[in-house]
């Protein structure tokens, strides 16, 4: 068995187009016999699909979660990772380590460590043997096959004190709570839009505790029984139960509830498309809006803001934020009854 | 004649879909004997169609300038506005203020005023009787024809002291330059992805402008004649001439005149699909990646910043800012070699 070296970028996996990074690459080698001194191994036994591709391919498959399992491994297959070409989005998975190239030992991971990925499946090498279950709640898929995992790439050890169904869907969103903690403070008034989902629950808990008793937190959530829920939690000051895609509804929602001028931060956090005006209408002028949800459309947001003459600041979601994964994990260990809703829905 | 209030937001030309606003909207009225309070409508005379929607379509069109106008009369006729149904995007216009309604009086402009609008083209009810020429070379079209201007888009009376055709192709990028005041000051590393286009030369001259002495403005830009333009103006202290798609080239570029850093600001104004990568490639940790192109992929840059594990705040370009047309027009008035280039090629 020759070892390579592989490129810490992973371009070493790039089939095509030459000379593209792994994630907008076409086609990935995911011959995992193949063994590289910079990357990492992962058996892999869960694949936690982004919500946009999981609903897409539950569209296109007509609610068959046959057919789910079917869209994957035929991209897999073709592409050598879970990119789906529709949505253009990916998820990550969890695993347990089966080899460290000697470039990466530097990680401090072993064989047998459980694991997540903590990057997107976009830019994941992917060999899949077969789909065990698919779990349509939580998004996810069972599976049996193995990934590889890049220097650059950054991965978890998978805690002990929660469960790890509930750890892997969290880390799928684990950059949005970090990214609320730095564009808030006391005082500020945010609202989340589809502040009942997974994300949404996630930044409208990390706003509440950065913007304090003298700021507010609005949730707009459209499914009544995650408005429940969220009023529930006692996380948001108002929570009004609202299709997002409505952007005249939004606005006329949070103007009443911000002396008129609109919210100091938005978050939009729901997975279709079609919400970018219902943010930059809710926010105030100077305001920020950050797009989470993968479902945006760049030119909407962009054309959006500037024919309605709206001068705030849109942002693009990082899914990556130093510590993020501590970060989010530790947010739901501090509230039982946000890791109890958690568990409930997404495992 | 009778005369209709209308929305502030133009909610009233739209057709289809229900309850959507102008410009996600796939169909708006453009029938302009319809009288609205609300509403300035103005004579068209030419079209400044956004750079990566022009592109697109003299693509499709084989570089014929003849099909370039057929299939803006096309998607004008079957959408009601110049909104280019494959990249999303539109562009702006200049004319000459026809009539103001009751309602839109109070903004201070009168019929007979040169006006260019700067919102973009695709929330703009438009009606074409024909188009007179194109012109490649600024991607502006001549054309005769009547719009819409609604009470919330913001539009500017043109100057005289500048040619109005300057004034116009300017104006289609006059958030690009506020936004960049906002974004660096003195001593920053700015890279300027596109850097001898036309929102690249603005974003390099305020970016010269703000960083002062102390700072580094860093331009990429791989036409060559672009870049000898770039290089005479004397504004960058490193112009490379490179394709801004090949990522690992843009990172070995920028990572020695940086100390291996990368910089504190990344613009990106190449106006073609796969740079989002080298953007943030060429960015430090924690530092910010600005995208002003209409053909950026929301998710590319997104997860792509995930992928390889990099901090840094991502923005989408917003096409309005505060008296941005102003900031614009005083930063070429200002430099008289950065004037006469405008003039020349955009003119």
């Amino acid at each position: 068995m020759t070892t390579l070296a592989g490129d810490p970028l992973g371009t070493h996996r790039v089939l095509a187009p030459k000379g593209a990074l792994p994630q907008p690459a076409e086609r990935l080698d995911n011959d995992l016999s193949k063994v590289y001194a910079t990357e990492i191994v992962v058996d892999v036994q869960t694949l936690n699909v982004d919500a946009a591709s999981f609903r897409q391919m539950e569209e296109a498959s007509g609610g068959n979660p046959d057919g789910v399992a079917a869209l994957v491994l035929e991209t897999v297959k073709r592409r050598g990772k879970q990119h789906n070409p529709v949505t253009g989005s990916g998820g990550m998975l969890l695993g347990v380590v089966e080899r460290v190239g000697d470039l990466a030992a530097a990680r401090g991971f072993v064989p047998g460590d459980r694991v997540a990925t903590l990057i997107s499946l976009s830019l994941t090498p992917l060999w899949l043997d077969r789909v065990l279950a698919v779990r349509p709640a939580s998004a996810q898929l069972d599976v049996v096959g193995k990934a590889a995992v890049f220097l650059t790439a950054p991965i978890a050890r998978i805690p002990t004190d929660m469960p790890e169904r509930l750890v892997l869907a969290l880390l799928d969103v684990a950059g949005a709570a970090p990214q609320v903690a730095r564009l808030c403070g006391p005082g500020d008034s945010v609202v989340v839009l589809g502040a009942g989902g997974k994300s949404g629950l996630l930044c409208a808990a990390e706003a509440r505790r950065r913007v304090g008793d003298t700021g507010k937190v609005i949730g707009i959530e459209s499914f009544p029984a995650y408005a429940d829920d969220l009023r529930a939690l006692g996380i948001c000051d108002h929570v009004a139960t609202l299709d997002a895609r409505d952007p005249l509804a939004v606005r006329d929602a949070v103007a009443p509830l911000t002396e008129g001028r609109g919210a100091d931060l938005v978050l939009s956090c729901v997975n279709v498309p079609g919400v970018e005006l219902a943010a930059i209408l809710a926010a105030r002028d100077r305001g920020k809006v950050y797009y989470f949800a993968m479902s945006t459309s760049f030119t909407a947001a962009a054309l959006g803001a500037e024919g309605i003459g709206r001068d705030v600041d849109l942002f693009i979601g990082n899914g990556y934020a130093h510590d993020h994964a501590e970060h989010t994990l530790s947010l739901v260990r501090g509230s039982r009854p946000l890791h109890d809703l958690m568990q409930r829905r997404y495992t």
